[in-house]
């Protein structure tokens, strides 16, 4: 078979204008990432011509850098050594702890992506290569052989915006065929997100699918909505043709989308087989996403039994300009009538040094204050994806039990 | 609102150790590619140490090169020039043609993307700077404010493989809430590819979506086939890890995947409101996929009503060490049967400069002589998805009718 492969493949190489031809031979080299069997991980990086190769990554242990206006921390850098045929190398010293990493190489000082490594996320408007060491908690967010739900991108007619809008939707394995209904969870980007956040560098399907595998998680509908609500869709599935992706969309946190939340309830209720009632539904988000998890949650008492606030980007202000003031308005008789109907849970996440913190903790004191359960989790680091995975692997397992 | 936005920002800014923070400030300051009022595109990189920054692109004229063996042709090379602030310019001299072509910078020499544009495209194991102009037949690849039909990644249980597998499936916009039965085509992927190309490279869903939008084409149900039968998905969608996408896979021409492509039939009939009939199913496939079209189609004379063969890779001699002969014996014999079913269309697309156009003509040349009936297109240009996707937008409108 190889052979025949080889052959096929030499006939190719004699095609002279091969250019662009699926691009058959511009496989790099030098395999990078590695996982070593100890553990370590290896980079690598074919230039001849570089003077220097540099590795920044989030598993390098941070820098202090010190400057006139005080000391602040960054990612670590290490050099790249460079051995035969302009092959630059590095392998960390220790095991890299499970985890999705984002890392880039610094050729000359300038950023480029690993060339032997076609795993990348766009978090924004800027490219990554991705490291995921399984492992641990990380073995949630790889791809094992167990029964795997559908993940599919469809469009609802949003009456508010005037257009179609897309979402991602997640069926659990065995739903085409089973008929029972299923409860749904709403889960929610920050900003400079959008509808394929959650399921590329929030690895969302692949803990569905892993946590329903194991038992720890019942078989639910997943639903990854796109918060910015003048936006078809993410960046490049959307009719705009070339508009860079950016964090500064109209509309997304003065409460249109909030207001136009229902809509997408009931899209999703027509169309899947869900148990349409609060009992059964569930909301959760990251930063803006949490913020809008806050509002749509206090806005519809009776729509969710269960919302998870992930470093909701609470405390920013942005409700004093709202299109729609009632969304935000009273927000302390909402949280009173909410908790008088005893919803089951309202689940809490932020990082120790997460800038936002300090509007999270002032959030926690109203609840404390007025005696209002919730359920809340710090754990290391800011305000970053490694948390927000965490945060969903730990919130999915409560729900619908 | 925008002072809102700002004002979160400078406070997101404000939070120092804030690598990796959904890479807020990652933006490029120069935007690449823009397509000019006056047809001409502009394309900009900033390097401020640089000595040469080119740009190599589809769009561009060939050059001939003249070399000891021959002359060949590839593609072109031209020069930016450099700005303020190590800003790289080069706009196009005249017009670029509506197509989607791929691109790349070289920084002195060296292949990198375009910082500025998260359109990217992986074809095997490189990834490409992408540039979509619109117009013309383009306008078809192009997203458009038209009801759009869902487009899912579905695991289906191969028995032959013996474990799941994963298709894209496309329902064409109004499939959930109608309650008519569709018909069904199958796009296949070249070497190299998998479920994901069609829909990435190929612009399949899109093209799918203005041709029915247009009435063009019928409302059908698409299914994009992994045909690497050792393979669940598409590499980083599988549970292999790190494996680098390649093409030299095993089991790929040796009719394994031919013989199992009944049980996608079947699952997708079991699982969508097809209509499970001769009449309403097509298949077609480039390539590999073009290969792999034939042989499906001969060995099952009455499962598909029309197929298409996209630069086809016949008469590479693959046959020759089959995991399942059958498959590939008696072709003869297969053709005169399938004929004598007077399938509505055997259509073959290939272009002049084509590696496999020979053994198309041979092909071809064959069903002259038998007398049997097909539909033929010659383009210009080789072995290249500017061709698939012309084949694939001159196919679908002749399905169904």
């Amino acid at each position: 078979m190889k052979k025949i492969l080889l052959s096929l493949a030499a006939t190719l190489l004699l095609c002279a204008a091969a250019f662009a031809q699926q691009a058959l031979f511009g496989a790099a080299s030098t395999a990078s990432p590695v996982i070593n069997e100890d553990g370590t991980v290896t980079f690598r990086l074919q230039d001849r011509k570089a003077i220097s190769v540099q590795l920044t990554g989030e598993f390098l242990p941070t820098q202090k850098i010190e400057t006139p206006r005080g000391t602040y921390e960054t990612q670590g850098v290490v050099n790249l050594k460079e051995g035969e045929n302009g092959v630059w190398e590095y392998t960390t010293e220790a095991p890299v702890k499970p985890e999705l990493y984002y890392y880039s190489f610094l050729v000359d000082g300038k950023r480029v992506l690993d060339q032997s490594n076609v795993f990348v996320y766009r978090d924004v408007s800027t490219l990554y290569s991705v490291l995921l060491v399984p492992g641990d908690r990380a073995d949630l967010y790889a791809i094992h052989r167990v029964p795997h739900g559908t993940v599919s991108k469809v469009w609802y007619p949003s009456k508010t915006a005037g257009f179609d809008r897309r979402l991602t939707v997640y069926t659990p394995a065995g739903y085409e065929k089973s008929k029972t209904r299923y409860p749904v969870v709403y889960i929610l980007h920050g900003i400079g997100g959008d509808e394929d956040a959650w399921v590329t560098q929030g690895r969302a399907t692949q803990i569905l699918d892993n946590l329903i595998a194991q038992g720890k998680a019942k078989p639910m509908i997943a639903v990854f909505t796109n918060g910015n609500i003048s936006q078809e869709a993410a960046p490049l599935e959307n009719s705009m043709g070339y508009v860079n992706p950016t964090m500064s969309l109209p509309q997304t946190m003065e409460g249109t989308f909030e207001h136009a939340f229902p809509e997408i309830v009931d899209f999703i209720d027509a169309h899947y087989r869900t148990i349409a009632k609060k009992q059964s539904r569930a909301i959760c988000g990251l930063s803006m996403g949490g913020f809008h998890t806050l509002y749509t949650t206090m806005n519809n008492p009776d729509m969710f039994n269960y919302s998870g606030m992930f470093s909701a980007a609470i405390g920013t202000g942005s409700e004093r300009q709202a299109a729609h003031p009632e969304i935000y308005d009273n927000l302390d008789g909402k949280l009173a009538t909410y908790f008088s109907k005893k919803p089951a849970l309202l689940w809490i996440g932020i990082g120790k040094t997460d800038f936002l913190i300090n509007a999270n903790n002032e959030f926690r004191a109203k609840l404390d204050k007025a005696g209002y359960p919730y359920t809340y989790m710090e754990t290391d680091g800011g305000h970053i994806w490694r948390n927000w995975r965490i945060y969903l692997t730990e919130f999915l397992p409560l729900l619908f039990q």
